[in-house]
């Protein structure tokens, strides 16, 4: 993986960026519960930063994907994972259905404007009763002429409580199981939409997280994202940017987890020594360090597949199931070995265990990634 | 491991106690980020539970020790790992010492209402510059006639800002590392003392924790706890009870965590069947419940060891490395079977990986317990 | 567990007897590929140590339970596996059914000399195409007036080359899985047996494995354990003695090892210093030492619940669980940390991993141990 | 990675080779204890497999690194390790300094009968009392006009009984520690040289390892390779070759393992279904699978970053801890689902399990590379 001198400067632009306009801001942003997206959203638009490999016919930046992998290498290096997972909703869960199957009306309607950070947008698809199992899924959408008529609820909705339209999984005919699925674009101003409830929890606490109810909510046909009936199809490929992005997040947060891990055992003395001179300790975040530098190069050999326009599930499903435990570990190394003062919220390492506890749920579960790869790998009958 | 009737019925009695008078309010202590210690401690009081082995002359039950893993394994229930771990501090960190090596007149001052729930009690040890390693205490008692006069800090001290008094381990000669430290009673409504900060924990958050300030705090030379300059080895004692307690506690909420999580994917089902049918899913429970069951029975040896009068610091070694690793074990995966659910703060699963993250740190960190191991074992030149 | 006088006297008895009568030929007969059975068993047989727990009337010595621990842990210290295990085959896998369901008659003939140590014992359940699935077991005894003729296969038969009887799990009827099976002693000198195959293993070396072969094998049907039809559930209660054996064995193994591993990285030194004195190194056995530590009060307090007539199953289940992963990780830690010289065959821990790696699929492999959790913890619907 | 269509022919021939010339021979050879390094090597020579990126003055092939990922992912497929390992001393430890530092004399000389194949060579570092630790070092050439006079011994040397030449480390002054000590090429047809044992190991049994004693053994100065003084960094970046040849190597070992092991368990049925249905047996095999994949990305990653000259010391420390565990955990796995066929030395697990245990100890233990990657990662003071 050889960065060119235009990504490295992107990657301080971002960097830069991120330093100035978010990391002053997240404690309060943790604290409300929210960050304010309209506000950030349009500045991060106005860097492009919101559709860097997207049609510039819709305000992308026709950038090639290994900007895509540096930016999210920077985001995850803010210091509250609400911050980028709301971001990634937006530009790698929301939109890239939208962008590849979408009419050029309804781009222009509403990804242009999630590009320029203007819209803010969400994906919709988990319900109470159906997390990975989307043949359960029981939001309906009944044609009535020209529209479809929406009922029913969807649960865990990142940017739920603030966006202005949704990337709705919804039932549209009668076909059992995956089949009868479309992607609807829902705006939220209409009648009958409502944000439920507003969720709390353990971590991603900067990040929004809604429960939706559509009554009797009206949209256009034409609103449906690419073909009736193939919804499912579109949401999985979909899925492989979420996990891709998920995947190359971790990279920076994690490197930055360590070195100030390290950075702080390098200083704090007990029974005569720094703590990091405890072999134990230096052998520990050593096995971590090289975790993630595999995990660093399987993410590049992703993005190079990727770009060779080669399909990524693979890549996607192993690197979503790696850094799943990979964050999981990190995080709770880190936190152990600031002992007491790691345990205190006044510490990064109590936010950053909360937060990388979604990593093995989000964006399909641990379970489910191995259930891909025993297809992927033929390893059933 | 055989209990008897009245074993048994303690357990019971136990446990209704705990079902009534603590369950129903633990989210409120726990959203209030203290639990009422001078309502509570009387009650338990009241039933003996503060005071199970010690001495009837103080208003102890005489009771031998297989009550007191009853006791704990019940409070480890609690849905509050605050809770359990605030009374501990009260029976099983503040007072053995006082007990096994106080005067009588202390023994009467401050164990008797101790034991009665009157009074609250803190043990504090632990300093900002000095946790594991004792040998850097700076906290001084210096004597100036038959008085100890005070200063120094201590910090990250369970009921800190509710205790009546504290049994503090402070530096009273000039000789160097464990030497010379003593332990010394200090009563909290003395001038000079403050409570300088209350902390924000990740977890365990119905129990205070505070810093607490010593400024020429003046307390009789009588208020030492045994001899002067023995401190140190009489809070080590103290530490093994600390750590069995610990372990006892784990097989309680370790179980009731299993047996929940069970239960719920009894019922949640994906796929076309109870997500505990999964075999993967089933395997992993199992092998939990396997571990859970070689920790009870390690605890009941250990508690045999105990009243046989023989050096439990082994067990209570093993004890408490074994309960650091599974607690975090056992927690994550009861959080991730429960998907975004276990997520949500609604949901138990939740605070219960908050609370139980302290388990490898507080009673000092797995790192200590190897470090011990090598010892016992033999693991050096 | 408190061991009495006798109890340690006993285990005095034992390991001089192992250290003077089996390990100055171990090397030898891993060479041979087999131990001489009929020189050694009635040397065991003199001192009691084949029927330690089993009726005096026919030769046994009516001990408790904590005999055969202690024997257990002492053989386990024998430095070829396969030896302790041959005598497990002899003491806790052919004989306990027959002492607990056969007649009379049939103890006379085939216990008495089997306690003696006289004839040489094997079981026979495995075939080829049928391990832990007894259901598929196609071995069949066809009743012809008062005898069983016998026809089919055997495999992984220990002490098979050199059985003087074998109690033998056979289909005795048409009734479908595990219904319809029946224990079977066959002395191993009728027409129609044969030992088809000796088999070359990688480890257990000094115990020979043999596949069997009965043609028209003609027994009494008076040779039957307990009731025709049920061999099955017999040949469970079997397991649980074999289970419990093993893991009794382990502990004397394991803690063997380890004090070896110690040993010589305390002498070996390398930049500067003993091995031992890595902190990494010694980190790493004290976490051994610990897990080994809870097996041996698992087993403890297992022995003493079969002393107090409880069943065992769950106890034996996870003991054998826990010994095929613990086993594992000794072994390797040993080798390892005896760096080229481990690999050496000239070493101890070279043989140690290849015995110890039978651990987790003698006896029921691991993914049977948890199949029979899952039931035991109710963790399916 | 994009291979070309001659790196696509090259891994076919490859392939075609080893299952014609060597696969058919192994299990003779591992009975043996030792392969016809002189029957075999030519072979490879003429094939130009034995200087596949050596410069064609010395008969090499000038070609780019892919064709040695290549060369060993095919060579790892052999079933018995030791074949590939003795070519890699061949190729990857004995030749490489010599190559790089050599004067074209020497390499004249013994280079290029290296990579005909018409001459066996190994390599000589450890001796009986100092592994990683080089600084222990004790063999020692003096210099005497001319000529250097050798004596010392030398231990765990592969090819040993068949070398015709030896790349030996020695030490050339009395400088303390890695100061001091050259790389000396000795014919193994001189006087004093002698083959004082041959080792018996756990596995790798089909390459000969030796132990060899240098008596007064002269030779001229001018074999010194490269500068003297200087053999302890020039050993340190062959032993970089080493080890990214050895993770090559698993890549095709545990591809072909877990394959097998899937088409086995596809067949084989218990409890009515294919033991590949059991989702645990599946998931494991899935995990595997998983890092299997993200090894080999990081394999292609260092061979691109080696390919662009950059140092790849962490790429070659990283993937060689890793497959120290990896290795392990497959071949356990491996022959765990196998059951009791596994553990027969007439199944290829047997031996697969012997030959990878040496992973973790061979070209640096786990533990040395930990101390590497704690420099790399600045994890001291």
């Amino acid at each position: 993986m050889m960065f060119t001198e235009e990504h490295i400067a992107f990657r301080k632009m971002v960097r830069q960026f991120v330093d100035k306009e978010i990391q002053p801001y997240v404690d309060e942003w943790e604290a409300a519960g929210s960050f304010p997206a309209h506000d950030l959203f349009p500045k991060l638009g106005a860097l492009g930063l919101l559709g860097l490999e997207y049609d510039s016919a819709y305000g992308g930046q026709d950038a090639d994907h290994l900007y895509t992998v540096i930016l999210r290498e920077e985001l995850g290096r803010i210091d509250a994972g609400g911050v980028p997972m709301a971001i990634g909703v937006q530009t790698d869960m929301a939109t890239p259905a939208l962008h590849r199957f979408g009419s050029d009306d309804l781009k222009r309607t509403y990804l242009a404007p999630a590009i320029a950070g203007t819209a803010v947008c969400s994906i919709a698809v988990t319900e109470a009763d159906a997390g990975s199992d989307v043949a359960r899924l029981r939001t309906r959408a009944v044609r009535d002429g020209d529209d479809w008529v929406i009922n029913g609820s969807k649960l865990y909705i990142t940017n739920g409580t603030q966006a202005d339209w949704i990337c709705l999984l919804a039932r549209t005919s009668d076909e059992p199981g995956a089949k009868g699925l479309s992607q609807i674009i829902v705006p939220t101003d209409l009648p009958g939409f409502t944000v439920s409830r507003k969720l709390d929890k353990l971590g991603m606490r900067s990040s929004d997280t809604a429960e939706l109810t559509f009554t009797d909510v009206r949209v256009p046909v034409t609103n449906t994202i690419g073909e009736i009936g193939r919804g499912f199809q579109q949401q999985m490929t979909q899925f492989q940017n979420e996990r891709m992005s998920a995947a190359y997040d971790r990279v920076g947060g994690l490197q930055q987890a360590l070195d100030r891990t390290r950075d702080y055992l390098k200083q704090r003395t007990a029974f005569g020594k720094a703590l990091i001179d405890n072999q134990h300790v230096a052998f520990r975040l050593a096995e971590l360090y090289a975790r993630l530098d595999m995990l660093r190069q399987y993410n590049y050999a992703c993005a190079e597949a990727y770009m060779r326009g080669e399909d990524t599930t693979r890549y996607a499903t192993v690197a979503k199931l790696e850094i799943g435990r990979l964050s999981r570990e990190v995080a709770a190394t880190c936190l152990q070995y600031h002992g007491g003062l790691g345990y205190m919220e006044e510490t990064w390492t109590a936010r950053f265990l909360r937060d990388m506890t979604l990593t093995s749920i989000g964006g399909g579960a641990d379970e489910v990634m191995l259930q891909v790869l025993t297809k992927l790998d033929g390893l059933h009958t």
